[in-house]
């Protein structure tokens, strides 16, 4: 009886699967055949078993799940520092929506791909991205290689992208068509928010979620402003509303989730709804800290999400799990909660299980997805080395990553990406911008 | 009449002088004669003014000056990541206490050559530094050629360097004869807190830095607990205490100042005293946000540190600006607070400042010490660019930095460092966290 045969042997000084045991092997090494993991073992034992395959061997490396990115909006990279240090609405309506008015599904491309070229380099692996123009985006990420889990924002008022509602509908229903086959896309329903989408359409889509099982992703209590606006128009907390109309459930993922009592988490528990951790775009837009430690404590399935970079600004999950650990300490005047450990996992396992992905993909284990990277320890900001997870969530940046492998397949290798003509994204991106310059209300 | 000669001229895309009149200059570059800036003006005007200096260009890239990190403490590189998610009294007495009974100027030497090596790479390029040891720590700096301003941590009880406290006075002392000529090494007088100094010895240092002209470097109003400690013993708060010991003054720099009132705000600028904010560190140790918006309202002066690495834990000025800016949003609940203008100069003129040296660091211009980086603006997280002081403070990260100018010698060229051998130190360091390791009192 013949074991089947690796295509690639990653080896490294650590190997970190994140399984549920714990485990950090060293001297270690993963092998891949195909898009699926075949073993995670002693290099010594994985070079003996598969004396065949390729070897991608990091003396000083750790080799890792790819981070999972449970809450962008990519596109928005061509939106990074066009405005900064403003109150919301000033932000929106001078700068965000006369630059967002201007968009088509070429730009919407040309940013996705800018994006996903900071995901790959800062060890992204898979993202959950909202946005407008959504079959651009999935046509970025299919070409790109990268895993993506991909919905079109809709909303009571017309879009840029499909003009009114019901052409809203008609385009996510024929996103599923479309995308439902490929390996690496998987389509959501996204209702913006409860501000912006009326009870009727909040429905809708639970509907469409529901028929299509797919994700139902949604901003929810992000700041105190969506709370008193919901409170105003429904008598109720955004929490409150989505239970109340029946949609609160395991499909659910809630973005932000900044404003909840101890009674909403309990609910979202008890409902199983994940929840999309973003706190460097929840500081920087001065909305609060979520409760991620009561999240966690109550069992709720939380994830990390950079969010757009427009409000953040950056898509390096890396310094977002170091963020996320610290505040929270402060959150709690605690430097005991949020732990680098719970840190991570949120970031890879529990990233992936908010995309109801959690069999597949998230930790290296024999039979998932091939979906790893390789961290270069051998750095004065990595060196001497305790506790590998330590470093990987406080000292650790995208810029440390290696290589990086999607669904068995290298998209980066020595920080090269093989499947993106970078060059020519950012000349492109570099271009866009001159044209946005001009769109805003300065002064 | 001919203008001095000039060595080395950095042409880029964009010069930050960071001087006071706010300029970005397009095309830009910088003449540096000696150790000197000789002038900041465009590319084209500068290649034609000194045609026979050596040129370095990148069409792509960011000429600024180099970041000042206003609190450390460079050698606990070696113990980042021994242990976290700790409380206070358990991270001490179960870690860094055994670990730093076992310290040695030779330790204290490679751990502080280790963080010497990050800085660099990551783009401080002043740094004030509190430690045992300083002897060793000025050494390590010296041969890097990085800029310092360093002192001997002094107590009431006896220290793992000198022993008894009236040897660490005269240690102090020795310092500043063995130091004074040095052209990079400043030595400073660092009582360590209110808590561990009493009231003659807190008074002593204020003389012997009077003497010698020298900083005054003292941890204050850290934590809740020591403004407890404080309140207990002298019936005061820390800024009161020192306040009626007639020690605040234009000398002191004050690191972390969390707890502040708003009548101790008022207090430390008319004392003219600066302070160092570390808000990583103080996060990480869930300490609370010190009141920088406030304290700049004020008129304080206010430089941005890392603290030492094993609480925060990297010494990535870059991270840090991006974590100033954002908490202070949180913490005032006002998008609009700590732009990035403000935390850019916290981490460049402003740390200059608190050093007592804004005349001749801290920013660009013709007179001034050259002490400059270039970041690589041809990346997918820097591109488009519509404001670069926004990409440097939210999106920018030590990786970027491409070259590192210290006293007008190039001490890191292309990313590789030429004044120190990296691969010994790190091979050294790594060496001395497997001795650590042992002295942990685990489980």
């Amino acid at each position: 009886m013949s074991a089947p045969a690796a295509d690639l042997l990653l080896t490294a000084r650590f190997v970190l699967p994140m399984d549920s045991t714990g485990t950090v092997i060293e001297d270690g090494g993963v092998a891949i055949g195909g898009d699926t993991i075949l073993a995670v073992d002693t290099a010594a034992e994985l070079l003996s078993r598969y004396p065949q395959a390729e070897v991608i061997d990091e003396p000083y490396g750790l080799i890792m799940p790819g981070l999972v990115n449970v809450h962008t909006h990519a596109a928005m990279a061509l939106f990074r520092g066009i405005a900064d240090d403003l109150l919301l609405m000033r932000w929106l309506q001078d700068y965000i929506f006369p630059v967002e008015a201007a968009l088509t599904g070429e730009l919407v491309y040309q940013g996705s791909l800018l994006s996903i070229c900071e995901m790959i380099r800062s060890g992204t692996t898979s993202f959950c991205d909202m946005y407008l123009f959504a079959d651009e985006v999935a046509q970025a990420a299919a070409e790109a290689g990268i895993r993506a889990w991909i919905g079109e924002v809709l909303y009571d008022f017309p879009s840029p992208n499909y003009g009114e509602l019901a052409n809203g509908l008609v385009y996510t229903k024929n996103l599923f068509a479309r995308w439902s086959r490929h390996p690496l896309i998987t389509v959501t329903v996204d209702p913006h928010a409860v501000y912006t989408c009326s009870p009727e359409l909040l429905i809708e889509l639970g509907a469409i979620a529901h028929d299509e099982r797919a994700l139902y992703v949604i901003h929810l209590s992000e700041n105190a402003e969506e709370v008193r606006i919901c409170r105003e128009r429904y008598g109720c907390t955004p929490v409150e509303h989505l239970e109340s109309l029946g949609l609160l459930g395991p499909n659910v993922v809630a973005d932000h989730c900044v404003m909840l009592t101890a009674t909403e988490i309990t609910l979202l528990a008890e409902r199983d709804v994940k929840v999309a951790h973003c706190p460097e775009s929840n500081l920087k837009l001065a909305s609060g800290i979520a409760p991620a430690a009561e999240m966690l404590a109550a069992g709720v399935t939380v994830g990390i999400g950079t969010d757009g970079s427009a409000s953040n600004n950056d898509v390096d999950m890396f310094g977002e799990m170091s963020t996320a650990a610290k505040i929270q300490k402060l959150r709690c005047m605690d430097p005991t909660v949020m732990s680098a450990d719970l840190t991570l996992k949120a970031a890879t396992i529990g990233g992936a299980e908010v995309l109801g992905a959690g069999s597949y993909i998230g930790s290296l284990e024999p039979g998932k997805k091939a979906d790893c990277i390789v961290i270069d320890f051998d750095q004065p900001h990595l060196t001497p080395v305790y506790h590998p997870i330590s470093h990987l969530v406080y000292a650790a940046r995208g810029a440390d990553v290696l290589h990086s492998i999607i669904n068995g397949r290298v998209v980066m290798r020595n920080r090269e990406l093989l499947t993106l003509d970078e060059k020519a994204v950012l000349a492109r991106s570099a271009e866009i911008g001159g044209r946005f310059r001009g769109l805003c209300n300065r002064g």
